[in-house]
């Protein structure tokens, strides 16, 4: 995977020049987030800097049937191009097999489908599925199957309706395809995307950080009632019920001396009152280190985000270390301008 | 995932009088394995005896163009089921993009497609994809994409040849759906199946356990040069190399007093050279102690395994020590018979 993330980045920098064609075209659309005054999607927090993760972040605003497409700059999230795309024949969020519409949330790219394997007239060059129905999707019992990214013959105009996919022009795939890492690379599709100031942006942001931390703290100083108080009571993780977490954590906390969690700069999306975090985690005690990568989905339930599920898996002590060390450099920097 | 384990437990003993049908059908296959003197797949090693993966597993015969079911009954493995199938056009074993062969090795079904998403006319009522290209073929640099298991209307012959796809009737395609754990559900595609007596079976399954044990008691004794000894040249994992994995790994033995590293019944897959193990893993040091899924690639090369990736994720330890416990009464009710 990360062989990939380096690859997606060496293209980059060879393709930017083809992009700054389409931006020239989108007179229109919000401004980019270049500037420190320009406006940036509410709900696309953070791109996470470092290569466990994608750096490319796809936007569909339903209202405006356009497809954006985001890149980390350092801290910040940059527009790099827009494109005109059709959305599903009738308005509002998917709930249900066969009713036409747009799920709205947050997806990740799974597999690529060409012709022959599908019909060129209906898909055009090639389908990117997705990974409706999610978590999210199926707590809130939603059904059907087959959201895709896809083109469409140019002969078709982009304005017909589609059974629920996301479509765009058959050149405008092909040159995506370098910014899609598949099982990686974010799409959040939402009826209306809000842009709002840099400033906004930045507090929405802390909200983010605040939950993470408070979170990591209270596992950290191993109050157990404290920390449970993050998970919902319809938590479901490895087989697990909130009730039986807390007493596997409990058990795990009771064999510490000390737990201290350090987590990377973690990868932020948010869609209305769902969150999705990923992030590099360091976790050392008196008797134990390892690395990983966390993955936490949570709802926000009367203004508090809970987590619904949690997952974790192996990761490389390096990485993390190369981006702490980039991180802590780049604070460095931007102490010293002070 | 343990839901849909148990789902997929609850949903067979209703299915069961279904397939004795199918199961009548099949005069000339190879017996079936419920006797002792019974024949089995010598590739198809061991079915776990754990929820956490796939009870069952697809065998291709190209062949003889049939596609097998197999299911775990209790440490044995048995025939469900067998269907006639098509495949690729071309003989052979599929190595680049377009050349209509059907890929030999061991693969898992991925997603499930329908119509209207793709024409019935060309796949019936359904299509599951595969993981073509797998880690052993992107090693051998093997091209193409789009390798599915899928249906066909009832008026097109099944021995027309297909673009490398496996094809099956609709009316088994839909049975087949109950039998299916997206993401974990294997299909090993052979150019013919060699069946072996149980005899053969039982000592190749050694050969494989002596190899996991092997391994196994290199890294509880700590011995880092005969734990190394186990991995490829070219062995890739979470961006490591063999020998940045060695220094990795010697960090970790030199910290513990003792490490102590039980498996649960592991889950065996086997195709020519090409071996997949995955096993709940007990982790236990002086200092630690985990549970996880570990998953472990490895090719055969001059008469030895040599692991080319492995993978690490958390999983529920209660999942772990219920089967343990099955597996020791198992063991002790074998003991008493003899």
């Amino acid at each position: 995977m990360n062989t990939t993330a380096r690859h997606a980045i060496l293209v980059f920098s060879s393709l930017f020049l083809t992009f700054s064609t389409f931006e020239g075209k989108s007179d229109t659309s919000p401004p980019s987030s270049t500037s420190d005054s320009a406006l940036m999607p509410e709900q696309l927090l953070q791109i996470a800097d470092t290569k466990a993760f994608a750096k490319y972040v796809f936007l569909v605003d339903k209202s405006l049937r356009t497809l954006f497409l985001y890149e980390r700059e350092e801290s910040k999230i940059k527009k790099v191009a827009e494109f005109p795309a059709d959305i599903g024949k009738n308005g509002g969020n998917k709930t249900k097999r066969d009713d036409h519409k747009t799920p709205e949330g947050i997806y990740f790219f799974q597999n690529l489908i060409k012709p022959p394997q599908i019909p060129f007239e209906t898909y055009g060059k090639m389908a990117f599925t997705l990974d409706y129905p999610n978590i999210f999707d199926a707590r809130a019992k939603k059904s059907g199957s087959g959201i895709w990214l896809h083109s469409i013959p140019d002969t078709v105009p982009l304005t017909r309706g589609s059974r629920g996919c996301v479509v765009v022009r058959n050149e405008v795939i092909e040159k995506l395809t370098q910014y899609i890492q598949l099982k990686e690379t974010p799409i959040l599709i939402f009826d209306q995307v809000k842009f709002v100031a840099a400033s906004e942006h930045e507090k929405k942001k802390s909200e983010i950080h605040a939950f993470i931390d408070g979170w990591r703290d209270a596992w950290q100083s191993k109050s157990i009632d404290k920390y449970i108080e993050f998970y919902d009571e319809d938590f479901k993780s490895l087989g697990y019920t909130k009730k039986r977490w807390r007493k596997y954590k409990e058990g795990l906390i009771g064999k510490y001396d000390f737990i201290k969690v350090s987590f990377d700069q973690p990868f932020i999306l948010i869609h209305n009152d769902q969150l999705i975090i990923k992030t590099l985690q360091k976790y050392q005690s008196d008797k134990h280190t390892d690395f990983g990568i966390k993955t936490i989905h949570a709802v926000k339930l009367d203004g508090k985000y809970k987590i619904i599920s949690e997952e974790w898996k192996e990761a490389n002590p390096e990485g993390f270390e190369l981006t702490q060390k980039q991180a802590e450099s780049a604070a460095a920097a931007s102490t010293s301008k002070n």
